[in-house]
């Protein structure tokens, strides 16, 4: 006998998303009316959401990946027997993906490149780089860090992972030999690996985790990748390391400040590369979310653990 | 009991190659003189090599990829007895990485990015795509095409590798969902895939291989990469198509003519990212060569299949 179909509800939107109403029925359940459902893809704010939830409704999917909003506005209080899941993770590709990007872009000297007007090929051999066989750190290794690994692996790196704890890493596609450090020791590592992926969340103590000192420890042959937050690189310190060689590159989705002012120097230096903080486009979410959903949805029909799953007690 | 380290000699450079001494060494064998070897690895050209080798010789590993010169100098039916092995595939993970670099460049906008003096994050947002869940069809399964596959998939990309055979493509990291089509068929792919990439070899039968037909049936937003041979591509035509908006861009390794000459439209389309003839620069190779002579010195004292034989009769 082949197990009922779960019946989900999406809200508030009507007409609702293709696209969502597809994850949701590949993922094998049905949608019903909020009244029928026993779990609910919720793709509004907290603003418009029910005050109150049909007794069916076991769990709730939001759209945001960080849910202050919806603490700030008691939803999960007011809800106490549902469990909510958030969209943390979801977005985490397309952002490791321009990561990637960045990285490969700036070691095979792809800027300069795109200056030529002519054949310089003896001129940028000697510039054009591989990850086959270097050392690439990343810092943070939450769901951006985490989708990055395996990105990497078939590249021929070597992935030094650091979090807090140094508690190994793990996930879809990581090997247990990629090393994991506390970020304790972050120090021993500068000299040691050729470029540095950050993608570590922006707190006090992050706070310009890059600074003078890391970036003359640095090879001068060392790529900079921020996908994080523009705050954990001191930015008057790159400028300076970028100018004088003493580092290879910067690849920046973020920046200290953002927006960067127009005339600022990163927009000029030919070791720098700036993209806009669109690593992770509006058009792209809703493709990122819908594979969520589905992920979620399977998770819920089959009895196992959520993706997400937001804690009320830890406040995240 | 252990067994004894194979005798391998290293020719004809003095001093030797530390590269490759420590690729041999690693391997498990030991280097001696070249009368007591039993395997040679070979750095030099033709006109060096020995015109009669000690009997204990069983096996040679050539320095390069492809071997026409070797043939013309009647090199493999004066040493009718003895194995040789070029060095095809080792540098095409090289190649392979700058097609991936090329791709991501393209479909994330990196031109345009570059260009940029400012925060034009609104204007950037709808053209910064993603590979997930897109289209890759690969043309060419060799050694190139082959390093490319487990490239792509941890990014979400849905693989077509096309061979001349249709035979499934198979290898190290390729997972036998990977489709394969025969070239026959090519035809049927272009309105569905996303982007291409070309890394077939240049013949009479693949000269021109996309051509207007084809440019006019890809969709606006496909990249095309080219690490193969200029001529596979109707140069003229991709201008045409590139300049229209017929398809979303090119990254270009390869062209035609060759070098591309000042003035080309190529060096100015803002959608054409050209690199000239660079994917594998003279500095990686030597260390891409040593991860191959380790892999066969690791296959010849073991007795398994090496990498690579050259087979007189077939020509390469």
């Amino acid at each position: 006998m082949s197990r009922a179909a779960v019946p989900i509800a999406i809200g508030p939107t009507d007409p609702p998303s293709i696209l969502l109403e597809k994850a949701v029925l590949e993922a094998g359940a049905v949608i019903t009316e909020l009244d029928e459902a026993r779990g609910l893809i919720w793709v509004g704010g907290p603003s418009e959401f029910p005050g109150t939830l049909p007794t069916t409704v076991e769990w709730v999917q939001l759209p945001a990946a960080g849910v202050e909003d919806w603490f700030a506005a008691d939803i999960f209080a007011e809800h106490p027997g549902v469990v909510f899941t958030s969209a943390a993770g979801a977005f985490a590709a397309s952002v490791a993906e321009h990561a990637l990007m960045l990285l490969l872009a700036g070691i095979r000297y792809l800027p300069e490149h795109l200056r030529a007007t002519g054949w310089r090929q003896q001129d940028f051999f000697p510039y054009v780089g591989t990850l086959r066989g270097k050392t690439v750190t990343i810092v943070g290794a939450g769901g951006i860090g985490r989708a990055l690994i395996p990105m990497l692996l078939p590249l021929g790196a070597h992935i030094i992972a650091v979090n807090r704890s140094g508690r190994p890493v793990s996930g879809p596609g990581i090997p247990e030999t990629v090393e994991t450090i506390p970020s304790v020791h972050l120090g021993r590592i500068w000299p040691h690996t050729d470029h540095v992926i950050i993608a570590a969340p922006a707190t006090p103590a992050t706070r310009h985790l890059i600074g003078p000192d890391e970036l003359a420890r640095l090879k001068p042959s060392s790529w900079i990748i921020n996908v994080a937050r523009g705050s954990l690189i001191d930015t008057d310190a790159l400028v300076a390391a970028l100018a004088s060689g003493a580092i290879g590159g910067a690849g920046l989705d973020v920046t200290d400040p953002e927006p960067l002012p127009d005339g600022h120097p990163l927009w000029s230096l030919p070791n720098a590369i700036v993209t806009p903080h669109d690593s992770n486009p509006p058009q792209l979410r809703l493709a990122a979310f819908a594979d969520h959903v589905a992920a979620n949805v399977l998770r819920f029909s089959t009895g196992q653990e959520l993706l997400a799953p937001i804690d009320p007690a830890r406040g995240y």
